[in-house]
């Protein structure tokens, strides 16, 4: 077993913090403000708290937490209006609540009633407050099964508690792992929704079932479509960092450029190359056509910026560093604020420390690389090699066929309705989708263009017609899926 | 809160032993062997044990467990042949092999292997050995979700491990409980079975939707349809026992002619009351035409047998008493063997420990009598009232509405497919079950005439037609599904 906790770095170079479904190490932290701010750019909603089970499937801890979920009925209609329900993934529920403007721009037209729940372990809804990653005992109630129980309990509760709302059929929505969840909870519970809205949820994105180069193949082509000289310069860089990483000067030089807040030990030579290939791997998601502030803030269509920079692939050692660097800082330096950047910062947000350990766990999602289709060094990944890295920092085995056992993977077509996969053609997450319609019910719907759960965001100026198209049609089968429901159960109800 | 474990007694009146889906003072224990007898009455089986985990959705406690099962290859056909899996329900799954003939008499027919799994925490499937009723910390992994999660690995691991059985079909199947377990497997793991067999399934027997008189009511019918005067003397008897329950000399007089190993004091009239109501609740399940001896030796239609002493419902206490007592013995002491009966006896088998858990959280399912339409003494039953005797019981509250939030209650037939759902009319727990169908996949098949599962038993000499043609129907749908699954999966198997 040469498994170790460096390469468990190693695996991480793309991981990403709020929304990638990666693990480890997520660099780039210092772009986020670590205390997420408690408002919304949308307006008419309150806060509140749900008293949860942490354990849903045991009697042996009968503990409770506080839930925290957003809702605004501003739009809804009593009785029996729809609920439109985000399944919160792996964050502050209010950056999902900020980044998922489809929800917010439609709701009025459906009557909807808006809620966002968040996940356990995630923002403020810590099973036990700030300890809850710190034992297994405590952490070990980290599941999706767990989440999805506490979406079903609480939606039970809604129906039972909010005045009118007794019969109002629930659409559950969600975005990468939280499309997953929507995506899952809709298998899991069809009783409790009438239909899901998965976008860039890559369900297949497990060992066994995938193609672990497909994320990283996907996101150098993103770059290669604005350049090739671009995705070339990334390429060649690596082998340019490490050599002038060799020499004291050489350090001093990458220190400068890369604007580090400290030099760095030869011997750290990964983190820096894994701190600069994890921003190659976040841009693809994020590549939106308006100015967005989801992950970083950035301009619009950052790739195309950043590759301005990336032209020269035959250029010195230190002229392509020189580029690279200044490609680098549209993502790590946009606003012209940040004083420098720290590669080893071990990042201590609660939200990371879940992340990881549910990727250790159940969410496995395979991710390498060849160096060849792809412009990272050559990385490879074996479920025995992640599992051992897993079990040196938990100490359990990583669940290689939960998920597949749990949620069906590729084997839900002939038992699963209504559910919308949705997958933009540019994020590199889409490999791991549905991206075929499976049935009558089981829709794919692709969007050329378009990255990371961009129909899930607010309209904005530069929206591509393929993009506002795509939102109509999700639209039109989730108005379908009401009406369906309203007939069968020949309730009244206009939206 | 007047609740207390006398009322807990008295709710338990009918429960019975191995298979009734009631909790609670099981009395008729004395006629069950207390230890099982490893011996199946089919041949060519092994016995086997699989390492299962204890948790299935935390990592909070990573213990295993040995899960025994039975199987059977002597008719599969390798490769890919069907597997038929009895979702093994509360008591040692010896009991179920030996009981459900249905799936060894057509196994051939179908080149089918042949497993049944024991169900956690029955028989020799203790996940903490003797101790693990002993508190909530090792007995609250006793749920159903964890159980049908055993059920799932173990598919998939036979899938993984048994040479050409990789893209075997699953049919699942289970009587009673063990029937809501196949049919809330085939809801929520439907990518691990093509479908399920849910025979005398319940799954609609919870607060809130359910009639609670129902189980009483048709048990009554069942005497009633032999002879009105049967059910009558019944229903006098109750305030018969407790007149002579009253002096020395009618307790003296009730003991013997109830053959008790001990006179009992005047305020156990209620225990008396409640062990011969448990045999008259428990024998219309059973009121099979062919003697059995399922929950106890019987002859072909016990009820007919108990209800020829029963022809004087006008006679005075002692005479009435007199022929009680008698028709009782049929069910107490067919073989002659008893010595005396214990009526306050308490059951120590980890079985019955064991249901009365599940019934007192998850499986809460309603019993009650009004003494008008039934022929037993009137009982209320509130929620209230049994979660409070639970919670003084096992220190937590019974869940009212988890099965409904789980499994869907009565908003399956939407999204769920392949099951049948068989209720012979004459078993009380068809007042619980499905019995029109559902959807083109959903069917449901009602046998007039029939008792508790009688359809999952060997054929025999005195079935009915309306049997015979339901086992047929019955086969003839899991034929369906299996060539379906073929099919579909392009796979060449002849059954």
């Amino acid at each position: 077993m040469k498994i170790s906790l460096v390469i468990l770095i190693n695996l991480s170079i793309f991981f990403i913090l709020i929304d990638g479904l990666k693990i480890q190490n997520h660099h780039h932290q210092h772009h986020l403000s670590l205390a997420q701010p408690l408002s919304l750019k949308y307006s008419n909603f309150q806060v509140k708290y749900f008293q949860q089970k942490v354990d849903h499937f045991s009697y042996s801890n009968n503990d409770t937490f506080e839930q925290r979920y957003i809702i605004s009925t501003e739009h809804w209609k009593s009785p029996n209006g729809p609920i439109w329900f985000y399944a919160g993934n792996e964050g502050d529920i209010f950056t999902f609540a900020n980044n998922t403007g489809f929800m917010w721009d439609n709701a009025k037209k459906f009557n909807a009633m808006i809620i966002f729940m968040e996940h356990r372990y995630y923002g403020e809804s810590m099973p036990y407050g700030k300890k809850s990653m710190q034992n297994l005992s405590m952490a070990g109630y980290l599941t999706v099964e767990q989440a999805l129980a506490d979406y079903a309990d609480f939606i039970v509760d809604i129906h039972m508690t909010i005045n009118g709302a007794r019969s109002s059929p629930v659409v559950i929505m969600g975005g990468s792992y939280g499309g997953m969840l929507a995506a899952w909870f809709r298998i899991k519970y069809p009783h409790l929704c009438v239909g899901a809205l998965a976008a860039s949820a890559p369900i297949l994105q497990f060992p066994d079932i995938y193609d672990c180069e497909g994320y990283n193949r996907i996101a150098t082509k993103d770059f290669t479509n604005y350049s090739p000289k671009c995705s070339e310069s990334i390429r060649r860089s690596w082998s340019a960092i490490r050599r002038l990483a060799k020499t004291n000067d050489g350090r001093k030089f990458l220190s400068e450029q890369f604007q580090l807040c400290e030099e760095f030990p030869e011997q750290q030579v990964q983190t820096l190359i894994d701190w600069i290939a994890n921003i190659w791997g976040t841009l693809p998601m994020i590549d939106y056509p308006n100015p967005a502030d989801f992950l970083s803030k950035l301009p619009a269509y950052p790739i195309k910026v950043v590759c301005q920079y990336l032209t020269e692939p035959d250029s010195n050692d230190k002229q392509l560093i020189q580029s690279i660097a200044k490609a680098i800082s549209v993502y790590t330096n946009y606003t012209g604020d940040t004083e420098c950047n720290k590669i080893n910062e071990s990042n201590d947000r609660l939200g990371t420390n879940a992340w990881d350990f549910q990727a250790c766990t159940e969410m496995v999602l395979p991710e390498c690389s060849n160096g060849v289709d792809d412009m990272f060094e050559p990385e490879k990944w074996t479920f025995d090699e992640f599992s051992a890295g897993c079990r040196q920092k938990y100490g359990i085995n990583s669940d290689r066929y939960k998920a597949l056992i749990m949620f069906g993977g590729k084997h839900i077509s002939h038992t699963a309705t209504n559910i919308i996969f949705s997958n933009g053609l540019r994020d590199p997450w889409s490999a791991g989708g549905v991206l075929e319609t499976l049935s009558d019910t089981l829709i794919a719907i692709k969007i050329p263009g378009a990255c990371h759960h961009e129909d899930l965001r607010s309209q904005g100026p530069n929206d591509p017609k393929i993009l506002l198209e795509a939102r109509e049609q999700e639209l039109q089968i989730i108005g379908d899926w009401l009406q369906s429901y309203y007939e069968q159960n020949q309730i009244e109800f206009k939206f």
